[in-house]
C-alpha cells in the first residue's frame, strides 16, 4: 500500500523513481502555451485568497461543481469566497479519480506545503491556512512561477493586442521567468459571424494603422501586427479551429466573400469554408517566413449551452469534444505548404482522442530533416490532459513515431497554480519508461540514452525546438550529438 | 495462480476485496432498464429446461454459436433442447475471453450452485442437473429475481401496450421485487417506413381512444398514453435511435410530412429527419413535465443481414455498431430543452466506444444543480457491456466527470439469469478503486468516502436518482449530507 | 528486472512462458498475406549487405529516419550502404518504444545471432558482422524463409502479372516453403484516374487475349485472369480500398460510365462510387465461385505528400490513417452477397483503430456454419501492427467474437527479415492468455483447451481456413473434433 501522492506518486518501479528523481524532477519548465493573463504577470499580481486563485477562472472546477449539483451562485455567482471554497471542497470529496483530485492536492502540497486531503471537514482550516500563506512575499504571480522553476512562458494574444504588459514586464524583469507573447488570430476567422468579424476588422485596421478594403488588405494588416509581435519576441502562433480548411479557391472568390461580409451579408457554409481556407494558408505563410512554430488546436464543439452563454459568456465550462472528419483537409493544408516549401515547424493537437492514431500517423507524412520532429503531435489536450489521456498520447506517439523527439508538456492553463501539471506529466512519462525497462522491453544497458530521452522530453527538446530560452546562456546539446 | 472465478474473482487487491465484500456484494439491485417480458413476471414463469432459460432469446449466445460454425437448426431452429445445449457447450469451449464465458459460469454458480466448467464433456451432466434444479419451487421468474435481491425492475414497453401484466403483478405481489413499466415510443419514430408507421398510428388512435389527423393529434394521443403510463407507476422513458435529431422545423412542415405519410407517401431523408426532430423534442417535453428520467440509446446499425431478417426477424443477432457524427445534433437537442427550462434528467448511452469521450464531455455541458449528476453517461452498453468496455467506461467517466455521481449498472437483458452482471460490474468497479487506493492514487485516509462511493454507485445513486424504491421505506441519504 | 528481449520477452507469467515455449514457438508459419517479390524467391536472392536487406524498401524505417531529422540522401538517396546504415543506427537510438526497436533487435538475434543493441557506437561492428554472415550459403531469400519455418507464403499479384516467377519457383522447389500468388485487382478500381485506368484496361485486354469494349467485357477479362491465377494455385484475393462501395446501380449505368472513361472523360465522384460498387461486387462473385478467401484492407489515406510523391513515388512512407464512415456500405456490400448466397470466406482489415469495435461487431452479422469464423476481423494492420495495436485487436476480438477461431498473424511485409513478427505476435498472444489464466479469469483446469487455442491461432486455424498447406501431408484436426 503506497501512501497517497507520496514521494513516489505514479512511479511504479524503482527505475521509474530513479529516472524521475535524477533526470526529470529538477529540470526547469518551458511552458510554451498557456492562457495566463500578461497583466497579472507584469503587475506581479497578489491573490486575495485561495478562492480567487483556484476558482476565479477555472472552468474545469466549475464543470465539476455543476456535476456535483452545486448551485451556480456558489460557482460563478456572488457567494462569498468561503462559501465557494466550501462547495468546492464538497465537490472534491466527490471527485476522486478525476484529474482535479490529483491536481488540487499536488497544488496544495507544492505551493502551500499542505499534505492533508481537502474535504468538507478540513475545508475551513485549509482555506485559512492557504489565505494566510498567500500573504507571504513570494506567493504572487511571478513568485509562483519562480517556485516552479518556470524559465519561459508563452501567453496567448490577439493580433490587436498592444502587448503592453509584455513590454512592461520585459523592462522591469532582469532575472526570473521570461514571458513571451504568442500570436492567436482566431478572431480573423470568425467570418461566420459578420457583426463580430466586422468589428474585429475595424479594430485591426485601427491598430495596424492601415485601411482594410480587400482580403489582401486584411492579410497585410495582419502581417503588420505579425511583424510587431515578432519585434516583441513572439515566435509561436496558435490557431483554435473546429477543423482544418483546405478548399480550392481563387483570390477573387475570397475577395468577393470578404466584401459581401463587410457589407453585412451572412456568408453560407461554403463561403465560410473557402474564406477560412485562404486565411489559414496565408497565416501559415507568415509563420514560415519568420521561422516561427505554428500550433493548431482543433476539434472542440464550443458554447453548447446557450442559456449559460447568455448568462456568463464563453469559456465558462460549456464546451465539449466535437466529432469531425478532417484527415483529408489536414493533409491537404499541410501538403500545399510543404509542396511550396513553406511548411513551418508545426504542432497538431486533436481534442477527440478517437483521432489520436490518425494524427499520430499524419505527422509522419511531413517530417523532414534537418529538424528532428519537425511536425509534432501535441501533448494530450484539455479534457485529455489527465493520467489516462497522457498515457494514451505517450504510448501512441511511441508506437507511431519517435517519443524521444517529443517537445513535451505545456499547461494550456489560466491559473498560476497549474505548473505541477509538468510534474504530473513527467512522473507519468518516467513511469511508462521505467516499467518498460524493468519488463525487458527497453534495454537496461542503454540507460544513458534512456536518461537523455527523459531529460529531452522534460525540457531540452522544447528548448531546442522553440529556441525560446535566453540566447546568452550556453547550453549543451544533449540528444543530437 | 488464482482459482478460476473464485471468491476474489476480478478483485486484484485486498482493498478491492474488502470494498466488494463489505460494501457492494450485499446491496440490492435496481435494474432500471431491461427487456424482460412482463407476462413472465406476472405469471411467475417456470422454465421447461435450461435451454429455454439460456438459449430461448439470447442473441449474444446465438451470435457466438454462428461464429463457432454451428448450423442455425441448433441455434434458433427445431433441434431438441439437448442438441441445442450441446452445441452451446461446444461453443462455450471456444468462447474463452468472451464475456459469455464469465457470464455463463457466474450464472451456473449463483443460480444452480454448479462450479464446474461447462464444455462438451460436462454438457450432459450439467444439462440434467440444471433441469432438475429448475423444478425446485424457487426457480421461477420471480424466484430468480428474489434470489438476486432485485428490488425494482423497469421493463421496456410500447405506448400502445395495455400494461395489463404490470397491473396483474402489482395486485398479486405484496412483497418481493417491484416491476414498473418504462415508456419506449420508438415505433412513433418509424416514419421512414410508412406502412409500419401508419399501422402504428392507427393502433395508437384506437388505444388512446382519439382521432389522429395531424401531428398535434399524434402528440396528444401519445400524451394520453404517457399519462396512463404515469398512472401505472412509470417514471422512465427510453429511446432507441440511430442518432440524435435536432433540425430546425416549423409545426406546419411537420404536419405536412405527417399528412403525406398518412396518405401513403414515402418521405425523403430530409423529411424523416425533420419529423423526428419534432417528435423527439415533443416526447422530451412530456418527460420533463412529469419529472421522469429520459434515456437515449443511440448508435446501432440494425438488421444488417436481410436473409436472416426474412427468416427469423429482428433482434436475433444481426445488429452491430454503427458510425455516426451526432455530437452537434445531440448538443442542439439538449440545448433547446435546457434553454426552455425543459431538460429532464437524462441518460445518454452510446453504442460505439469511439464516441466515449465525446459523450463523457457532452454531459458536462448541461449539468445543473440541485440534482447531482443530472445528465448521466449511461453504463457500457450491449457489445461494450464486458470487462474491457466497463473498465473503459468507468475510467473515462472518472477522468471526464464525477464517477461518484454515476447511477450505475443495468442489465438491458431479456433473460432472468442476467442479474449476476450486476455482480460482475461491482467487482470491476471495486477492482479499479482498490488498485488506485493501493497504488497511492486514491487516499487511504478517506476510506469512508471511498466506501460510500462504492455503495452509491452500486445502489444508492440509482435509488435517489430514479426514486423507484418503495416510498414507505425510510432510507438514509448517504452521499449528500 | 528482466533482461532486454530475453528468453521470456513479453511473457509476464509462467503460464505465458509455458504456453509460448510448449505450444507456439515451434509451429511453422503460414504467411497468408505479404508483399515479397516473387522474383527474389524464385531466384533465391542473395543480399549485397544488411543495408539492402533492411533499408532497401522498408518505409517504416524511412519514416522513422525522416522523423529523426535525417536527410533524404541517407534514406532513399545515393549515400553509401554504410552511411545509410549509420543514420539508421542513429535513428534506432531515438526509436525506443517504437516497434522498429523490437523488430530490429529480434531480427538481429534470430537471423544473425547478434544480441547487442544497435546504436551509433555499435553500428560499424554490427554492419560488418551482418554483411559477413550474409555471405553464408543459407542467408538467402529462401534460406531465411526456411530458417523461420515458413511453410507457405502468399504474395500480392496484379491480374495482369504472368506469375512466371511463381511457376519457376514451383518447378525448381521440391521441398521448403511453398509460394502461392494472391489476386489483387486494385488497378481495375482506379477509374478516378482515367489515364492510368485506360492503360491498365488495355494491358489487361492484351494479357487476357480478349477485347474489352464494355463493363461486362472487363469482368470477363478479369475472370480469364482469375481462372489463370486459380490454375497457378491462387486461392486468396486482396483488395486495397479507401472505403467500401455498395451503391445501387444498373448494368447500363456502369457500362455508360465505363465507356465515357474509356473515351477519356473524367468521372465525377458519384460515378466513381457507382462503378466501384459494381466492380467490387463482381470481383466478390468470382472469389465465391472458386471457394477463395477474400481480403479487404480499407482505410488508408495515401500519397499525402505530393512533393515526395513526385520525387520518389508511392509506397515510400507518406501514407497515413484515414477517417471514413463506411459501416453502412460495408454491411450493404456483405449483405447483398450473403442474400444471394455468394458471400465467400472474408477477412476485413481496418486501418484506423477507431473502427475496431465497429468491424469486430460487423463480422458477427454474417457468420454462418459450417465454417467456424467464416468472416474474420483481420490482424492489426500496418501502423497498428505493434504491441499496443495487437493487444487491442486481440482483446477486442475476444470480447466481441471468438478469439479461438482467429486465423492469426500475417506479415504484410516487403522484407525477408519480417518473419519474427510472427514470434512477436505469438508472445503477445500467450502473454494475454497467461495473464488471464493466472488471474483466475480463464480456467486452469481447461489447460488442454487453452493450449489448443494457442496452437490454433498460431498455425492450425490458418491452415484449415485457407487450405494452403500441401494436400499430401496428413494433418490432424485439433480444435474441431
Amino acid at each position: 500500500m503506497k501512501a497517497f501522492m507520496g514521494k513516489d506518486f505514479l512511479l511504479g518501479t524503482e527505475t521509474a523513481q530513479q529516472l524521475y528523481d535524477g533526470h526529470a524532477a529538477n529540470l526547469p519548465i518551458i511552458d510554451y502555451h498557456c492562457h495566463l493573463d500578461p497583466r497579472m504577470v507584469a503587475e506581479d499580481h497578489r491573490f486575495n485568497d485561495i478562492t480567487e486563485l483556484w476558482l476565479g477562472g477555472d472552468h474545469y472546477k466549475w464543470r465539476a461543481m455543476r456535476t456535483n449539483g452545486i448551485e451556480e451562485k456558489y460557482i460563478t455567482g456572488d457567494a462569498s469566497a468561503w462559501e465557494k471554497f466550501y462547495h468546492w471542497a464538497d465537490t472534491l470529496e466527490h471527485a476522486m479519480r478525476n484529474p482535479l483530485y490529483h491536481w488540487a492536492h499536488l497544488e496544495l502540497s507544492t505551493a502551500f506545503n499542505i499534505h492533508r486531503t481537502l474535504n468538507t471537514r478540513t475545508a475551513r482550516e485549509i482555506f485559512d491556512e492557504c489565505n494566510e500563506k498567500l500573504q507571504q512575499p513570494d506567493m504572487t504571480a511571478v513568485g509562483l512561477m519562480k517556485r516552479y522553476k518556470v524559465e519561459v512562458v508563452c501567453t496567448t494574444d490577439d493580433p490587436v493586442d498592444s502587448l503592453c504588459y509584455h513590454e512592461q514586464y520585459r523592462k522591469q524583469q532582469a532575472t526570473g521567468p521570461r514571458m513571451l507573447p504568442a500570436w492567436r488570430p482566431d478572431k480573423a476567422m470568425t467570418i461566420d459571424r459578420p457583426t463580430d468579424f466586422n468589428a474585429y476588422v475595424d479594430r485591426l485596421a485601427e491598430v495596424a494603422e492601415t485601411d482594410i478594403r480587400s482580403y489582401r488588405d486584411l492579410i497585410e494588416a495582419l502581417r503588420i501586427r505579425h511583424d510587431f509581435f515578432a519585434s516583441q519576441g513572439c515566435s509561436l502562433s496558435d490557431h483554435g479551429i473546429d477543423r482544418f480548411y483546405a478548399d480550392d479557391y481563387t483570390e477573387s472568390q475570397v475577395n468577393q466573400i470578404f466584401s459581401q461580409v463587410r457589407a453585412g451579408h451572412q456568408p453560407n457554409p461554403t463561403e465560410v469554408s473557402l474564406f477560412r481556407s485562404a486565411l489559414l494558408y496565408d497565416l501559415a505563410l507568415m509563420d514560415d517566413e519568420k521561422g516561427w512554430v505554428q500550433q493548431y488546436h482543433y476539434g472542440p464543439q464550443r458554447n453548447n449551452n446557450s442559456r449559460m452563454m447568455a448568462l456568463i459568456g464563453p469559456d465558462t465550462g460549456f464546451d465539449s469534444i466535437g466529432q469531425c472528419q478532417t484527415a483529408l483537409s489536414m493533409a491537404r493544408f499541410l501538403d500545399r505548404l510543404d509542396a511550396e516549401g513553406h511548411l513551418a515547424k508545426t504542432i497538431l493537437y486533436n481534442l477527440n482522442p478517437a483521432d489520436n492514431e490518425m494524427v499520430a500517423s499524419m505527422i509522419g507524412n511531413f517530417q523532414q530533416g534537418p529538424q528532428p520532429g519537425k511536425i509534432q503531435w501535441g501533448a494530450a489536450w484539455w479534457f485529455s490532459d489527465q493520467k489516462d489521456g497522457i498515457e494514451r498520447h505517450l504510448n501512441t506517439l511511441s508506437q507511431y513515431g519517435l517519443l524521444s523527439r517529443f517537445v513535451g508538456m505545456l499547461t494550456d492553463s489560466r491559473s498560476f497554480l497549474s505548473y505541477p501539471r509538468h510534474e504530473y506529466f513527467r512522473r507519468i512519462l518516467c513511469n511508462l519508461i521505467g516499467r518498460d525497462v524493468e519488463a525487458g522491453e527497453m534495454p537496461q544497458d542503454e540507460m544513458p540514452l534512456i536518461e537523455q530521452m527523459v531529460e529531452a522530453i522534460s525540457y531540452y527538446n522544447a528548448r531546442d525546438y522553440f529556441k525560446l530560452s535566453s540566447s546568452h546562456r550556453h547550453t549543451k546539446q544533449i540528444l543530437r550529438r
